[in-house]
């Protein structure tokens, strides 16, 4: 089911600027038992994204209210929330009067069996890179290019994601995920300043880690930094936590940081889903 | 009018990519007296970029026979033709059998007084930087936030045009348009291996020039470089050549190799006219 502005609708209009130039942003969220898990937090990340590209934010009431309608009776679902600029404006010039568009849309769930989270999975580095641009990094917009691409690189169902680097070979993320590693104790992520989508999960857990007293690190990190790490896990809003168990030929074992930052996860979740009932 | 598909249709399905994930490439061009100008020229880039990104070219003779349907009895306007990577595909990943979206679409030539052509315009340096990617360099693709940004930089309608440096400082490019500089009677402009779009008006200057016997030099350059030339001018195929006579508070006069370039330019798409009628 899809609602564009409000009604059911499964098209656009050809003169929406998230067609015509990739000018907008989204949410992906995981649905579960009619909730919308994390739903302030991903409302709050769309609101601060749609400031840093100036398309007026449709408002919190208005897509809490959407989202709850759409989501009702949805006991395992994707709901993905796209924001755009709207119609109008000549060529990259944007409208004086903009009228965001936002679509609300359900998806299945993706059936990944359950080893992915227990016995980790296995990864591969991706040769196209990521752009730098300190204006849009960290923002979940619509110019996915670069994710398309890398995700375009494998076609072996054995490989569950691509590790992208930057320009500079920096470490930076997964096609789909974020990505943590642990090393004495310390867990480390990229810093999202020049490129990177700055995940809902990753900020939750940073936050996890450091309410255990684990250091939490931020810096740029090449591939052999990451390839001599203890524990190595991706994260994304659907999938939670996945440990990475290999890395091309470098084989990780899922240590109990990685653990227990899952169990902590799954209890945040389900707090959360216990007190919006 | 548009054509989505080769049907009238003025929307577009909210999975396809296009409008997902800005999954696809796009022309621009000119139509004067029921002819898209340089149509070969395009289907040519756009089939390249088809290819480079994987997308399955719709082929030349549907495109050509779609475009000059549309453009028939058009006296002067303007033609944009999308392809995107179709519908489906979960997530990044693209779908084994792409059926490639084409859109083509009609829009009023716009109202450019003809002194830019003649006196030049009056251009700023945006802050919005260009990121590297090699992998996406030369491509007019769907993915053009980095051009909103920019371009959301200035309500002055004094000024034409703002030009884009890469994140390390180059000048590479107009928001919507290649950029030139003569010096010392040699042409130069930026090398767009790793950002920029490989303009139809910028491949043809340059053959122009060197038809005339004008050195042509691709290099890297930066701001001061540009502001110490003889002449400066952008270009694209909507607009042809403006010279520019200001960027930011340097001044430039409309030189002679400008002036030349524009000359031949014009006979050129009048040779073109002339054959196909």
């Amino acid at each position: 089911m899809i609602l564009v502005n409000g009604a059911r609708k499964s098209h656009i209009d050809i003169t929406d600027r998230g067609f015509q130039y990739g000018d907008g942003l989204f949410e992906t969220l995981e649905v579960k038992a009619g909730h919308p898990v994390f739903l302030k937090r991903h409302l709050e990340r769309l609101n601060s994204g749609c400031q840093r590209l100036s398309i007026p934010f449709p408002g919190f009431e208005i897509l809490s209210v959407e989202t709850i309608q759409l989501c009702a009776n949805q006991s395992l679902a994707v709901l993905k929330i796209i924001i755009t600029r709207g119609s109008g404006g000549r060529g990259y010039r944007q409208p004086d009067d903009i009228q965001a568009t936002r679509v609300l849309s359900l998806h299945p769930y993706p059936d990944y069996p359950e080893s992915f989270r227990e016995q980790g999975i296995v990864s591969r580095f991706c040769t196209s890179r990521l752009g730098l641009n300190p204006g849009l990094a960290g923002i979940k917009h619509l110019n996915r290019l670069e994710q398309i691409m890398a995700r375009a690189e494998w076609n072996d169902p054995d490989i569950q994601e691509g590790l992208m680097l930057d320009v500079n070979g920096h470490v930076i993320e997964g096609t789909m995920t974020n990505l943590f590693y642990i090393k004495d104790n310390c867990l480390y992520t990229s810093i999202l300043s020049h490129s990177g989508v700055s995940g809902i999960l990753r900020s939750l857990v940073m936050k996890i880690a450091e309410d255990c007293a684990i250091p939490v690190i931020e810096h740029l990190f090449d591939k052999y930094e990451l390839l001599t790490a203890n524990e190595v896990f991706v994260c994304n809003s659907i999938i939670g936590i996945w440990p990475v168990r290999q890395i091309e030929n470098t084989r990780f074992c899922v240590g109990q940081i990685t653990r227990n930052l899952q169990l902590q996860l799954r209890g945040l979740i389900k707090t959360e889903l216990n007190n919006e009932h």
